[in-house]
């Protein structure tokens, strides 16, 4: 079955494989659970279109990562002065090109042929309801292509940021917090939904349809990220394990305390943000998951459970931008917060994983901090500055928001002529 | 990527890591499929507060577990007499202190951790649609910190039971029949819900709200069993499929003859009861699912589907007890009848896994099923007694059941503000 | 924990036991992606009976197989001549009767067990909303008894299609042609349901119910697929990832190609073809997954993506055949499709996994390409063949359509007397 001689560091590697692969297969649930909350949270006539975001923002990037996004970010950059790969095209890498085996090339773009994905699909919840289909698909590739793969090698691809000693152990700000910039950017430039401000400027809550989709959601999601977290290793040994308690006390604590500030603050223990707030402490401790003690992770995640609440308040009602699932104070405010926390409380020295990049609460200085705020501030940069210039292209020339009829008829009808729901009956509203 | 010195004894080690690590992941998938299942077998205006539950009984049962259920399950339980493990609160083991390394605690915990949800989640589809949210708070996080640890402790972390030769292989008792005899105290002691019986004391169905939700949730909880059972070896080797194999049989035989008497019963072959039956097979397998062979384990599933409705017809229409999901018949009725028939077919001497604990009908006399029967007393007298005894004090201080005025306009806006279905149209019944 | 002396062999053939196992666990995901697609595209009133034939086929198929399946695929030819194994029934092989340890045995009829319920269950979708139950239960087991473990045996089990040189890596043919052939026999059989076609031979479109978990379900069926594929090696090695990625863009490529057919055709971008367009692109790179270079899996989806609406149109508005999900086009089509472009595209020379079975394309000749036919013909004849002398004589027999009436009124109230969303209204069309 196996033909090679077998050695001890084979079946090891053939075991990091493995891990690795199923860990990508987990980071794919998470699609389905984007997908899920997504929906859940809005309403029933943009259903199917919401079905054919998420589909179609993880068919585009897996054929765009294959064709340029992987060779931007794992490619030789030595022809563009560090600043991306220019190798290995359509997976064309010649042998060793990057000190990796064939197979494990292919191991590499799978995992992260998810990892992109899913920065696209953070997107799609700040833009639902009222964004053309078209214009979503442009800008999904985009990000897949370039915006995702480009900051990815700084961080990850052996650039600038990782030689700075910049610490994103699974992604809170190369994924979660990028993503989140560019949906920022996407909510600014699209403007609210119809109805969700009133003339006088109070926000109007929008209620979703069917809150058990988006709670089924958010459990594919943590499911998901007990791959997106422990086989960032790419190896399959015992500091996994570690990685998978740090994550789920992260999202337990972001629960906890997003459903207590939600009941102080509405006086009842609200769903929503209590699923919010799950996600939020997955984001933030995405960044530490490998570097932080389990009472750490836990203490990371309760702060996250606060800040999402607080920052979906302070979006929707100071600055009046229409995030319609709260991606931005999900994935961009805790991915910026998982990135800090980084700096603050790396115990590299507790955790026997190196003396190097102890946080400030350990020991270490600032120093690792101002690190984690480079690497942090350069993703807002970036992402921010380059989501802004990306859909105010779009708008320019394609369009990017639906007319107001076919957005108060369903994107449904209008962009697919499908009803998601035939047979049941539903009360349109704005 | 790994700096050790690479052994066989070393990969495999983490291979077991993986395993294990895969098989929790596995596990915790069973919480959504628990909440949808409880969801879809219960009426769309208790929607959102059946996903608030369920997130929480996990959220508040990972941070309890991780502080304290642990230490009591797996700490060194001299300073107890043997009762509890008093040592390691918070993961403070210090090296070696129950023969593990560290990452092999880490790995044992997360799995451990979804057990203990688990177990607290069995009880949500028997209070389902009448239980204050705080009063579900309290007692869940109750059975992760106390209930669910100190059972498991005298079963599994080297306490009497285990020292009296009890054999629960993956926790038909640890597990779900001790989930199921606190669910049995809870339903007791909240009474039915309001319209349930008719003053003459006929009981009136109440048909979930969507069985697709139902079905799909029985499939999450199944999948979720492939590693409950095959990944409670804690080791990647020869022997996991075979538990994959008498697991899946288990709940074949437990579909096929729930349906079968349905049919016979009902005229008509019923969804809700061969879900149940599917999960009923799936309960009763636990416990034998390494020590049986093949044949008996859909023998055992076969039993189990019959057994699954017989118990729903007695609790709701002779002992006048609501259970709106079948929680007690499912976990409790099956978890007992599972770790009888480890005592029946335990066929050691045939599976060649040793001599010991072979069962009555294998030539290894009344012994080993005597063993299983007092393992099986001890957890009805410690869940049902500890289970009223924590219900009747809830109900003396916080109070255990929402107001009729709650109760009749739904869960979800009386106790969370929300409807479930926004946009849609839903005939509220009593 | 693992008594035996460790050695590198020996700790590899446990990664194969634990890849393979979880290989298994992910296609059984597929039942629940196969049930929620098939609801998804069909209406509100047929919602539980299609849960109902979606757990049973799997029930049932599980128990044949274990039975009698899985000894005709694997089991020892000789006493028939080649046509069938014949020895092992229920599991009662002799040591090293097929040269494999027990484990190993377990390991694969696990693994095979979740191929056979595919097969059983493709059917599912083209035979929707008319079938009746019994009539569904009995054919059921004939395809995981019967139909599927003999072409196994010619292709996967050391049979003549083997020994000729067929290449089927993951079953294109072997799981899906011969459910899809199936399925076309089924659906002509039946007969359209009311209402599909109007007087004058136009058929009308009938939407289904949920379009959200119609691409739930191909989420989950996509997640599946990363088992179905890469662990049809049965190792756990460097080649399964290469697979994850010539089964993911196989997807990305048919969805694609999908959306732009319909969207040209039908003036709209479509949602339903665009969820069969990823799955044709799955069942096509399903036999090829293993010997083709990641571009040409990518074209082979592209193609797929084609295939699957132009047969969808073919079959609904030229043969006039009621297939209310496409089942025939996705896995029948696609199937057919994917084996061919095996012989086509066949890389191994590039590869480097031999020379011999090189395609078309690549200066091998024809000759693969004619044996691929030779594979697939046989296909249709043995399942086409079958299925419509089976679907006759149990519409002979025992009945296998549902009377108008309870068709009209739809097979959940008339089957199960079951509402499969109780408190929510429903229109009921033909």
């Amino acid at each position: 079955m196996n033909p090679e001689t077998m050695t001890p560091e084979l079946v090891q590697y053939n075991l990091n494989v493995v891990w690795t692969l199923i860990g990508g297969i987990l980071v794919f649930t998470m699609q389905a659970g984007f997908a899920m909350v997504e929906t859940g949270l809005t309403r029933a006539k943009n259903a199917a279109n919401i079905m054919m975001k998420n589909t179609f923002d993880f068919v585009m990037g897996s054929i765009a990562f294959f064709l340029v996004g992987y060779a931007l970010m794992f490619g030789n950059d030595a022809a563009s002065g560090g600043f991306c790969g220019l190798t290995g095209f359509g997976m064309t890498f010649t042998p060793d090109e990057h000190g990796m085996s064939e197979s494990w090339d292919w191991t590499l773009m799978f995992f992260q042929t998810m990892f992109a994905a899913t920065a696209a699909t953070i997107v799609s919840g700040a833009v639902a309801e009222r964004t053309k289909f078209t214009a979503y698909l442009v800008y999904s590739v985009l990000i897949s292509l370039l915006i995702y793969p480009i900051y990815g090698h700084w961080a990850w691809g052996g650039g600038w940021l990782s030689e700075l000693g910049f610490i994103d152990f699974a992604g809170s700000t190369v994924v979660h917090s990028v993503g989140g910039w560019i949906a920022l950017a996407g909510a600014i430039m699209l403007g609210p939904r119809i109805g969700k401000y009133r003339p006088d400027g109070k926000p109007v809550a929008i209620p979703g349809h069917n809150m058990v989709f988006a709670t089924l959601g958010v459990f594919l999601l943590w499911i998901g990220w007990f791959g997106f977290n422990p086989a960032s290793t790419v190896a399959g040994n015992g500091s996994i394990s570690r990685i998978a308690m740090t994550t789920n006390l992260g999202a337990a604590g972001g629960a906890a305390t997003a459903m207590i500030t939600s009941w102080i603050l509405f006086k009842k223990p609200d769903l929503s943000m209590s699923l919010n707030g799950a996600l939020a402490g997955l984001v933030a401790i995405t960044a530490p998951c490998n570097n932080v003690t389990l009472p750490a992770a836990l203490l990371i995640g309760l702060i996250s459970g606060v800040l999402v609440v607080g920052s979906c308040l302070f979006i929707e009602r100071i600055l009046k931008v229409d995030d319609p699932c709260g991606a931005v104070s999900v994935h961009c405010v805790n991915g910026v917060w998982g990135t800090i926390a980084t700096g603050l409380f790396g115990a590299e020295a507790i955790l026997g994983t190196g003396e190097a990049n102890t946080g400030l609460f350990y020991g270490g200085g600032w120093h690792q901090t101002l690190v984690q705020l480079a690497g942090a501030g350069t993703a807002c940069v970036w992402a921010f500055g380059l989501g802004l210039l990306m859909f105010y292209a779009i708008k320019k020339t394609i369009g990017l928001r639906a007319s107001r009829e076919d957005e108060l008829k369903g994107m449904d009808l209008a962009e697919h002529n499908n009803d998601a729901y035939a047979g049941f009956q539903i009360f349109v509203t704005e």
